[in-house]
């Protein structure tokens, strides 16, 4: 018998100050997106591995923990030795998962549907410093919405909720950045790219702030696109000025490539958002935004705290995802945050961990009689239902160090029974 | 590209309607757990294959979803084609990854160290009404504690547990049945069976309730016990009258087969226990109740809520099994409620879903301006300040169905805005 006392790569064992930070942080999402209506939901961990390979998920699709086969199934799979040994995979995210769920329950839910997902998600990456095979996912969606309404109800729930979860370390400042796929194609298009080049263009555009506008045109040329073309094409974002007005930027691009509702909509989802944020919060127009992932087609959003050089959120409009599964159109719009950066940064800030609050232990010696040990049961029991934390245990022989792990955790008050 | 609407066999999609529910029994768990001074941990859902195929797990182990290696290993595996595809695999339960946790991260826990875990197993077992192949479990679990003060905890934990949680359908009796190993182990001795046969007679005497004393002797027969023998064992089981009391049942049991401490110890067990149970709860001596698993060491228990013939929580003492992870003797105790059971009894006693409470709809119809929207918006920031649901849609054509569907999630205030 070999018995592993390590979790597998890449994963990690929680302890017990982690929890505490996790559950809080968890239950702040809860019961702020619950104001607005979200309703939580759940998949299971598996899903078809059919679904999870059907070029919605980008990248991830490579990173998949693949489940095997079980009994007659696996023995067929080996006999036919094609190598298809799986059946399911775990989830590399929660969207495919919500894009079959509403396929599926459609009918009893109400519509528009607000989903709140929190779950964990799995991906065989390579293991580094703050990103794990196995970690936390939370997302809201609206399903079912084609209105602005979807993204400003999107955009104020989260960013009310990061407000109150990043008040309790004092920061207060951060930026909510927001664009539309249908300008950044535009754009491309009023350059002379082909509608069909859009999708390889801002993939180059999407690295702007690792290599700066002059990586992005080597890249371009690179990629065998005219010199001419990607000149026009960056000249627009060289000459924008920081905090550039969605009228003003969009007063450049043609008609013809550009519906005036587009840039409408986006103003009315900034001007409606705006006086909702709470004081240090901005939401700016940011041309330059792109986002990852290929399926998003309308606005575009993403949170970053000012001083953090990441985002901490991000989401978009994805209105043709949805209908892949359920066979129908449905217009779809998520914000999804980072559960395990926000962890991070309360965890630096709080230089410590979270502690257990108006926790006491009793500490019982060898020698204690039946009578004296039901009594002090008996006591914690009572406090306890007062909704204090109070644990009793046997006193170890090195009663300092017990005490010692004790307070770690925020115990505060001891006794010792000792007859 | 082919999908999936419904989810992977055995498994489920989970309603707004059942998440409410879950998620309002999961928090009063958590809550009542957490003032006996249990700690939250948690494990990954994956554990190395080595220690899921341990003979930790019972029969178990023949339902693990294994997930299959990846990259270079999976290519040696197929090139050696010895079957072994799989490096890891998900838990069946949580008590092979507690003893795997607590190996790993003693140090840096109290001791006795109080855990509390809420997760979900899973196990490939064939799917029936009320079994799924993805379930939560909950479980807590006291290591290092080898005193009679652990198995009391326990039981007053989750006993005051369920008495909060069927409080709100109007159950408040059930009954708390415990027993000891050892005390079952004398009796086969005392009866004439040999050390390595008590296992097996055990087994046999764990389907009391299924086909009675007489079946259990034709099964014993079967496996080739002497006559004598099984009628001399059986002979204890059929005089000992309902309600029997400790000192009297063990009195008969000769002590070199039996030493007092033990039923000393499961006396003194009930004494401090009863006390502190709530109105219309018992705790009663069970002297034919086994429990399942092979790896208990000392005292069992078991709840089962009157009028239904199965148990709600059971749990127990396994003394050895942390040993064979960490290679050090950890006296360990545990409970686990059976959280889809419960929750399958509330949702048939609530007699409909749980709904929201408070919650109100503001449907916005199409031709509403900018700045009556930004109004309506304001408002309901004002509402989810103060605490309230409140969730702003775009009216849908039928605006009937969508109110019926709003409702039956518990909204109650609704307003149109027209204009």
């Amino acid at each position: 018998m070999k018995f592993i006392k390590t979790p597998v790569k890449g994963m990690c064992d929680m302890l017990p100050a982690d929890m505490r930070l996790r559950e809080h942080v968890l239950s702040m999402i809860k019961k702020t997106y619950a104001t607005y209506g979200f309703m939580q939901i759940e998949t299971p961990v598996m899903e078809h591995i059919e679904n999870l390979t059907s070029k919605q998920g980008g990248d991830n699709e490579k990173l998949i923990f693949k489940v095997m086969k079980r009994g007659a199934d696996l023995q067929r799979a080996i006999e036919k030795g094609d190598g298809e040994y799986a059946d399911n995979g775990l989830r590399y995210d929660l969207t495919v998962p919500l894009a079959r769920y509403y396929a599926n329950n459609r009918e009893k839910l109400p519509t528009p549907f607000k989903a709140m997902q929190l779950g964990n998600v799995w991906r065989a990456d390579n293991p580094q410093k703050g990103r794990f095979r196995q970690f936390t996912q939370c997302d809201i969606d609206i399903l079912g919405d084609d209105s602005s309404l979807a993204e400003i109800e999107l955009i104020t729930a989260t960013a009310s909720m990061l407000s109150q979860i990043f008040a309790e370390i004092g920061v207060t400042d951060f930026t909510v950045h927001i664009n539309d796929r249908q300008i950044l194609g535009a754009v491309a298009l009023a350059a002379g790219f082909s509608e069909e080049n859009i999708g390889s263009v801002l993939i180059s555009l999407d690295k702007f702030d690792k290599i700066g506008l002059d990586g992005i045109r080597n890249d371009l040329l690179q990629g065998g696109y005219p010199e001419e073309t990607v000149d026009r094409y960056l000249a627009v974002y060289r000459t924008v000025k920081e905090g550039v007005g969605i009228e003003e930027f969009c007063a450049a691009i043609p008609q013809e490539v550009l519906p005036a509702r587009v840039s409408e909509n986006l103003a009315e989802i900034i001007a409606c958002v705006r006086p909702m944020l709470c004081p240090g919060v901005k939401i700016v127009f940011d041309p330059t935004l792109v986002r990852g992932m290929g399926y998003y087609t309308g606005p575009i959003f993403e949170v970053t705290i000012d001083g953090y050089n990441f985002s901490i959120a991000g989401g978009g409009r994805y209105d043709k995802m949805i209908g892949k599964f359920s066979g129908q159109n449905v217009p779809a719009c998520g914000f999804s945050i980072g559960f395990e950066r926000i962890v991070t940064i309360l965890k630096d800030h709080m230089q410590g961990s979270m502690q257990l609050q108006n926790a006491s232990a009793y500490l019982i010696g060898n020698h204690v009689s039946r009578e004296r040990k039901a009594e002090v049961i008996a006591k914690a029991m009572e406090l306890r239902r007062a909704g204090e934390i109070v644990t009793v245990l046997p006193m170890s022989k090195n009663v300092g160090h017990q005490i010692e792990l004790l307070e770690a955790e925020g115990f505060t008050k001891f006794e010792k029974i000792y007859e």
